[in-house]
Parts: C-alpha cells; sequence; structure tokens
C-alpha cells in the first residue's frame, strides 16, 4: 500500500484521524526520508491546530519508540523502574530517589539523554563526581543493575531517533508546545528505555515547560493515558515550579544537596518531592500498598544511611571516587562567590524561575547549544524561599562563579528575578495533583 | 526590527492577523533564504487551516508581486489590459479575444509563463505557428504594444519569483487549494506584470481546479475584491468546465480554432466566453458603456476581418509566417487520426473534463514535468458536446496522434471520458456568474 506523504498531510489538514499506517508511514518517512522535512513540518502544524486524539497519539508514540533501538531488559530479573522530569531548576530528584528506591530493592534503570537546559541534565551532574563515567554499553548497563540495584548512564543505544529529527524541526517551526506531540516526544524514549513501571513529574509555574496549572494537568492526565495503552504502570505528579525546587542550582552543586538530603541534613520541597516520586515507583513496582507506606519506607533509608551507602555504590560501581558521599569537599568548586543583597525589607514574594535558570546558564552552568561545554563548579545557592521574611542587606542568594562566568549578566538577571514586597504572597500547594 | 520565522509562526498558528511588515519578511525571507523552506511550509499550512483576512491576502499579494522585477508600461500610451483563466481544456480564448481587443483599440500586453498543464499554455500554442518566437525583451515587448497594439511573449523578467518558491512547495505539502494562497499566487503575477485592467476567467466544473460554484465563486469574489484593493481595475466571470470550452485541444489543433472563430467559421462555447471576457476588458478600459456593446464591437471585427488581420500583424511582429491566418493548413498536422465511436445510440450525457484533458496529455500535448517535449501536432478534436444526441457509431472524437503519443492510454481514457446515455442532462449556464 503506497503512503504519498501529500495524501497524509491532506487528512490532517482537514482535520482527520490518521490510521496506525500513515503514522508509521510518517514516522518511518522522517527517519528514511521519504518524509521530507518541509513535508514533516506542514504535517506538525496541521497536527498542532487539529489536534491528535489518543489512538493517533498512541500510534505515533509507538512508532517513534520503535524508530531505532529499543532496550530490551527482561534478562534483568524484577520489576524495572523509571523517572522523568519535564524539567525545572534545582530539580536534583533523580540523584535522591534512583539509590533510595534502590535500596528498598526496586531496580532503577535509567538511560538518560543530554539536552539543553538552565543547568546540565542528570549525566552532567553525575560527571562532577572525580573519575565517575556515564559511559556504559548495554550489557554493563544491565549487569550494574542486576549487581547494585541502580544505574544512570548515557543513551548507548539510539533510542527514538525519530523524535530527534522532529524536535529539532518542532523547534524552528513554532511547534513545540503541541500536546499530543510533547507526550509522544517523551513517552516515546521511555517505551524505548524498557522499563515496567514509569514516573513522571511534570513541572507547573514560571520554569516549567507548561507554565499553567491546566496546561499541565492536561499533560499529566495525557501521558498517564497513552503511557498506559501501551501497557505499562505510569502515574504522574504535577509538582510546583513557581521557584526552584531545590536551594542549589548547577552541576556540582546539586550533587552535594542530593548528597545532603541522604545524609538527612537537609529537607525541604525537594526532599519532599524525591520522596513522593520515588513512593510511588515503590507502589506501582508492587513493593508497599500506598503511596505513606512508600514515604515511610524511603525515609527510613535515609535514616539508617543505606540510601546514601546505595549512592556510593553507583558512583563506585561507575568508576567514580565513593567518598565523596561522605565528603563534599571532594567535588569541584567554584573560585568565587558573590552575595546578592535584599535591598529592602519585607517578604520574597514571587520568583522568575526560568530567569533564575537563566542566571545560572550565564554562569557557565547549562547549555545554550549542544556543543557548549559547561563549568561543573559553578552555579546558585538560594538562601530564601517564597513567603520567606527578609531584612535589608539578608543574602538573598550566592552566586558561584567561574572564570568563564558572565558574572554581571547573571547576577542582574537573577536580582531582577528575586521580588521582595510588603506582603507574603499567596502560596500554591508543593504538589498540585497526583494523577493515575 | 528583527522578525523571527518563529514568531510569524506562532502568531498564525494560534489564528492571529498577521501584519505587513510579517507578511514582508516571510516573502522576502523565502526569497533571500532567512525563511527556511520547512518553516514556510509550516506557515503555509497554519494559514491553510486559519485563513487569512481580506487585509493579510493583499499584503501578501503585494509582497509577493514586489518579490521580483516589476514591468512598467506607463511608457506605453493608453489603457494596458491582461486577461487570465485559471485554466481548462480546449480554453483557447487568449488567442482569440487578444487581436480582437487590441483592434477596438485597447491594448492587450500579455506576458506570460509556461506551466504545466493538459495542454501547453498560450506560448506553446503560439510556438506552433512556423517561425513565430515569444521571445522579446521588455522594450521590444512593449515597442510592439505601442506599434500593433498587442503582443503575448514569454516571461524575460523574473515575475513575482516567491510565488515561484512558495508553489512548489505548496504542490507537495496539500496546501495547494488555499483560497489565500491561490489568489495571492495568479494575482501577483498579475500586478507584477503592469497592466490597469484584469479580467480572470475563473472556470468551474469536472475540468477546474475549483469543482464547485460556490468554490469558484468564492475565489472569483476574493480575486475582484483583492485586486481593487490593489488598485486596479479587476472583473471576474465564472464560467463553465464541465466538458471542454472549445472542439479543439491541443496546440496547433487550438491556434486553428481560434483562426476559425476570428474568421467567424466557427460559433459556439468558445466564441461566446471569448467575447464576453473581452468585452468586460472594453468596458472596464473605457471603451464602450456595457458588455454588450462590448461585444457587438468586438463580432464586428470579426465580420470585417480586422480581429483576424491584427492576428496577422502579432504573428508578423514576433517572426511568425501570417500566412497561417489564411491557410491553417500550414500549421503542424499530425501524422494519424483515430475516431472514438459511440457504442449505443442516446445523449452525451457527462463528460470528465480533465480525463479528456489528460488523454490530450498522454497523445503529447501538455506537460507533466517542465522538462516534457510536447508534440505541438497532436490532440483531440471534440465532434459531439454535451446533451447531443448521438447514434451508434457515430463519431464522438477524434484523435490526432504522433509518433511518439500513447495512443492505446489516450483512446482508452478518453473513451472513458464521455459518457451516452437515455436522457439528456440538465444543462448549466455556459457562464455561471459576473463578479466585478
Amino acid at each position: 500500500m503506497s503512503m504519498n506523504p501529500c495524501d497524509i498531510i491532506r487528512k490532517k489538514r482537514f482535520g482527520g484521524e490518521l490510521t496506525e499506517l500513515e503514522i508509521r508511514a510518517f514516522v518511518d518517512g522522517i527517519v528514511d526520508g521519504s518524509f521530507a522535512d518541509y513535508q514533516a513540518s506542514a504535517l506538525l502544524m496541521a497536527i498542532c491546530i487539529n489536534g491528535m486524539t489518543d489512538r493517533e497519539t498512541l500510534a505515533l508514540t509507538l512508532a517513534m519508540a520503535k524508530s531505532g533501538e529499543t532496550l530490551d531488559l527482561s534478562d534483568v530479573a524484577g520489576v524495572k523502574a523509571d523517572k522523568h522530569s519535564t524539567g525545572g531548576v534545582g530539580d536534583t530528584t533523580s540523584l535522591i530517589l534512583v539509590p533510595l528506591v534502590a535500596a528498598c530493592g526496586v531496580k532503577m534503570a535509567k538511560m538518560s539523554g543530554r539536552g539543553l537546559g538552565f543547568t546540565g541534565g542528570t549525566l552532567d551532574k553525575l560527571e562532577s563526581i572525580p573519575g565517575l563515567s556515564i559511559s556504559k554499553d548495554v550489557d554493563a548497563f544491565k549487569q550494574q543493575v542486576r549487581d547494585i540495584g541502580c544505574a544512570i548512564v548515557g543513551q548507548t543505544a539510539e533510542l527514538a531517533p525519530a523524535d530527534k529529527v522532529l524536535y529539532a524541526l518542532r523547534d524552528v517551526t513554532a511547534t513545540v508546545d503541541c500536546l499530543p506531540l510533547v507526550v509522544s516526544s517523551i513517552l516515546s524514549k521511555k517505551l524505548a528505555a524498557g522499563c515496567d513501571v514509569v514516573v513522571l513529574d511534570v513541572k507547573t509555574g514560571s520554569g516549567a515547560i507548561m507554565d499553567t496549572p491546566e496546561k499541565s494537568r492536561q499533560l499529566a492526565e495525557t501521558m498517564v493515558r497513552i503511557g498506559r495503552l501501551s501497557g505499562k504502570r505510569f502515574s504522574a505528579l504535577i509538582t510546583d515550579m513557581d521557584q526552584p525546587l531545590g536551594s542549589y542550582i548547577g552541576n556540582a552543586l546539586e550533587v552535594e544537596e542530593a548528597i545532603d538530603v541522604l545524609a538527612g541534613r537537609t529537607g525541604g520541597d525537594l526532599k519532599t518531592v524525591s520522596l513522593t516520586l520515588g513512593a510511588h515507583i515503590l507502589r506501582n513496582a508492587g513493593a508497599c500498598e500506598t503511596v505513606e507506606q512508600g514515604i515511610d519506607m524511603l525515609e527510613e533509608k535515609i535514616q539508617n544511611g543505606e540510601g546514601l551507602k546505595k549512592l556510593g555504590d553507583m558512583i563506585e560501581a561507575q568508576g567514580g571516587d565513593r567518598r565523596v558521599v561522605e565528603d563534599t569537599g571532594l567535588l569541584p568548586k567554584a573560585p568565587k562567590q558573590i552575595d546578592l543583597l535584599a535591598e529592602r525589607d519585607g517578604f520574597v514574594t514571587s520568583m522568575c524561575t526560568s530567569d533564575i535558570g537563566n542566571a545560572a546558564k550565564l554562569l557557565g552552568a547549562g547549555r545554550e547549544r549542544k556543543t557548549d561545554v559547561l563549568d561543573l563548579s559553578v552555579g546558585i545557592v538560594m538562601r530564601k524561599r517564597l513567603g520567606d521574611p527578609v531584612k535589608k542587606n539578608d543574602v538573598l542568594a550566592t552566586l558561584h562563579v567561574g572564570e568563564k562566568s558572565d558574572r554581571i549578566g547573571a547576577y542582574n538577571l537573577l536580582r531582577r528575578s528575586i521580588r521582595v514586597g510588603d506582603v507574603p504572597p499567596e502560596r500554591q500547594p508543593l504538589i498540585h495533583a497526583v494523577v493515575e
């Protein structure tokens, strides 16, 4: 059966529902070149405006998942779990929940890609640990998961290459923020990565791709619905990104905060979200009955030090210096620190989270282009949270500045991002909703 | 002011009205490459689905008209007129009305492009006249219009190059049949060609790009509205294409029929439409008060032979053998003729005009690809019109076949295109409507 690109585009242009065959012809076509990029972008725009049914979104997700290699984890015993965040600032939950969940006996097998962003991704953060490598072939990756119960490595297999092509095109044709396209992009990579249980962290607020709770809820609901149609166990949390989640923003800085949480030295929102995500994984994997039980299990692994030890095991298994979990002084440090002071008395009334992230990027913590080289030591430590009372000259945040940092640009952007006013703001809940 | 392609695409994606500046940035961008083809196709799709206001369509038309050279005819005295047909089969009106209108004193300055189609365009038809050249530079073109009142030559100037880029893209992204895009494509070339009066012949029926009277009316009305907003005098006729307009289909064959009409030997629908179009030009140019007067003027030029003489003058001015107007035997003739006979008694109940056109193309009269070489002698002569009574073995049509013709394919396609049944069909009017 011949599948002409024009016929497929025309059908969606006039609001028709594409068949599985037509969607496969599109996805295979963008990989093998029989669907030209200008044809793909016309179809993407028609999808943005006319939408996709669940059946179409599922077919698109599955076709993208199958567009390259797929990981087969069936020869690793037990339930394998994965976690995905739509991205935020100070979002260090993976480094906390992966060892904690593994310490509870559920295997965490994370194969990540590197993205652009405010700070580096989980892979970059891990690479700030002396000696640690994120390169493992698939067999070694699986063996590590068998041996110690967790691994976070870079993609060796080419997972969902269709997503790479489509994402590059969406980025330059104003078709990024389209629900079925976002959903299929995220889920296709998760499905290709072969886990049984996936928990999604959908951020909402000034630092999130979905800026309103309503859009975030729609995204979460669609992902869980499509994810479950694919036969996996999916849950999603909608969590607040109206301020950075953790207080430490950067790469080595975020590793430091993750270790502090695992060592029981630090609490707060980062710990709460990490444990809640982890508890959903435990519950979905059958390791406990309720999320509350899961949180108790994870809390215990903090108190008895098994979570921190598991992080040490993972660091060691990937060639890193495991002493870092006892001595964060072994992490790279920025040569210079600059405090941002409050200019008046009052309360922290709002933060522009995306601009705080951009300030960290100006310091050298994140990539604008794929080829940018990060300074893993730089970043920002937030000293106040939304609603906190402040006095004039209190330290609001500390910039950790490197040789190549745009320190003036970062300082000015950070200064504009944190507002101090007379009245404490109404606070949103940290966890807006759970979708399952 | 920076005009980011993504911002422009995004605005139309969400149904916004683009400004003149944004539309100019798009059109200039597709010519200079700052708007990539995959970005252009995304915007084209958004335009197809979300539409364009008259203000946007006008801005798009003007920006495309100005995207290359524009012809300045101000140094040719008097009103200069042009005519455009949306394309059909046996559509030889230009060869008839151009000399007739010029004989009435209104200058016809036609600079045409070559398109794809069932048969060649007006340029190809003219080239079947021995010696005739359609190549003239702009100065010689204008001088011919001054000297004898009419000229039909190939585009030397690059008129509306943006249209060429957009059309190629629309053709492969299912965005051809979109009103503002069709309108701007046609009108931009007419505006760039510099005439004061333009009459449009919008075809409707089985051989037309707009297949329903309603779509044709919408196209005609929008073109006239936008055309008048641009400051020119536009009118449009909506004319029937449920059967070939003339009886002769081909290149030399259509020249022969045009000469027959100008010589007063042939009447029928082709003559009626040609004279009505020409009369609208005369009226819009101020050469008469009413269309009826215009038709009388043109009829007179047939009766007194001035129209035929003017065609002879034009042929001579372009290097051709003017004796052809007195002796059509000088035109190239196909070596072989094959009759298509009626298989039963009855009435001609329907014709698939587009397939009759495609049969002519199979004989070699039209181009599938730009590089195809035409056989100017081949084609089809229709012997019956819709509603005509036929007896078994009456000749329905005669194929004029050349060495390289696909005679079997053409014969079978033609045979399927003409239906004979028991009851004569309800007839549509030849001229459905006049829009002005």
